[in-house]
């Protein structure tokens, strides 16, 4: 049995969805009548507190979204194995989201537009990809999808990973000992990172003050898809006015919703988007999630299994 | 004897490079001592009326910039062949452009830049750029490098040209029979085309009304990189307000400056750069017509040599 317990997105649509692909195998939600002790599989996405509370017989847990930090914080996480999303169509959507704003600031979005408002002709040549930095941080899927999509633009990159990932066309960097190297010619650095106790608060007015300064016309910029836990939204605020960095686009915050009263708002040359880089498809997902299912039952081993000692 | 006949750029910093490289065949500019009779080749952008006076000797005029519309329009071009400036330094900031222009609108930017201006968090997920049709008119060199760098990005592309020129991944249209067809199924319409009377105005409401509804969010888009004169900007204004459009980037215009009085300048999805999207580096100038100068004295055939019939 496939017990659906997902918070704000629609569960009854994506139950059908499940109940359709895997029919005759039984599918259920929260609410419905069925003895915990029959469920094998649970699809979670913002699970409750008592989410796992009776199932002595879980299989595995899947996980709707590729970061599973605050999964693997709750309090009740049953010891299974958790199989994380991975698809093309949320890789597709990040990378979407990545190279629109890598290319955006590249091409001095801000500059233009603070000359249009004031009807100011102003010519500036805004140098090619090729001689313009990006700093990719984590390489997994996510990251890899990226740089497949940004070097054939032309841009020169570089990457930072927690274990060396060498990757054609890439200037690769690993660890805390080569962090200070990555930033220094990094003219536009992306996280993409998973969240842990490792990589809370990279993004801080230190990182920033690393970054390679006289690249891009009013200075370097980030881009933060991955999870507002990376960030220090103060030191994204000072570094903006005290022009540390040029421009910023965030999509995810400390705080979600990000609050009315944040500062962020109403900062020219910070890009706000609400989470909504990628999301997963509910077609790709009940794909992904029926198809590991069906083969786990016929024995297969899970694909795509967290690592609860890295975090992700 | 090589002639420089350049305005609005640093002709002196040209000379001086130009002559460095071809040293010790001579250079010289416009006001400089010398017989006309000895001008073998001219070096214009934007020449004069009295251009070509006294140019007896003329072996090849070279232009500055890949568009020669208004070089053809000169009223005493003399009859020896024009050579295009076409060099990947050019093609690679004109497609940095149209990939930052496309992704931009294709990610909606317009939406949630008014939705930061009211600190609203609505949650809004852009269709994957698989879903998403870019349409571009125009083939050429520049044509084809924007779609080697679109199409690892994912976009649904189609072309339009004057004679048909298939392109793998591309879905090719060519001529008038098959405008219509072309655009049915264009989200995003960028414009490349060399600027000929029959490529005039062609940036108008009836093309626009054309355009697929329903692919974007917001109506569809249109991208000009190419010249004014192939946009009829009273109907660009139009169909903004009308929403027959969603956005609009212009780097070019009728009237350039763009003048002050424009209403373009107020329109808040419409995107105006100043005819910023490529320029030729002086570096990959030089490069470029002193090999040309140098293989055609040896005896080589001249490349890149515009069509007059044509117009490009």
């Amino acid at each position: 049995m496939l017990l659906l317990h997902l918070s704000d997105v629609d569960e009854a649509s994506w139950a059908r969805a499940f109940a359709e692909k895997l029919a005759p195998y039984p599918v259920v939600r929260r609410g419905d009548d069925f003895d915990p002790a029959d469920v094998r599989y649970i699809f979670v996405w913002k699970p409750g507190p008592d989410a796992f509370n009776g199932l002595t017989n879980l299989a595995a847990i899947f996980s709707l979204g590729a970061g599973v930090d605050a999964l693997l914080r709750h309090p009740r996480l049953p010891d299974v194995p958790v199989v994380r999303f991975v698809d093309a169509d949320l890789s597709q959507r990040m990378s979407d989201y990545v190279v629109a704003h890598v290319t955006m600031h590249h091409r001095q979005y801000s500059r233009f537009r603070a000359d249009q408002k004031a009807h100011r002709w102003s010519q500036f040549y805004p140098p090619s990809a090729q001689q313009t930095n990006v700093g990719i941080m984590g390489m997994g899927v996510l990251g890899q999808d990226a740089v497949q999509r940004l070097r054939p633009l032309g841009f020169g990159l570089r990457s930072w990973s927690r274990t060396p990932r060498p990757i054609e066309g890439v200037t690769g960097f690993s660890g805390d000992a080569e962090f200070d190297t990555f930033l220094a010619k990094t003219d536009i650095l992306v996280n993409l990172l998973p969240l842990t106790p490792q990589t809370a608060g990279i993004l801080n007015a230190e990182t920033f003050a690393k970054l390679r300064r006289g690249g891009l016309e009013g200075g370097p910029v980030i881009i933060n898809a991955a999870r507002g836990g990376h960030q220090k939204e103060a030191d994204i605020v000072r570094a903006l006015a005290d022009g540390v960095l040029g421009a910023a686009s965030l999509d995810v915050f400390e705080v979600e919703p990000l609050p009315k009263d944040s500062p962020l708002w109403d900062i020219e040359n910070c890009y706000i988007t609400p989470h909504v880089a990628a999301i997963s498809s509910e077609a790709s997902g009940v794909a992904y999630f029926s198809r590991i299912l069906v083969d786990h039952e016929a024995g297969k081993p899970l694909v795509n299994v967290v690592d609860r000692g890295r975090g992700y």
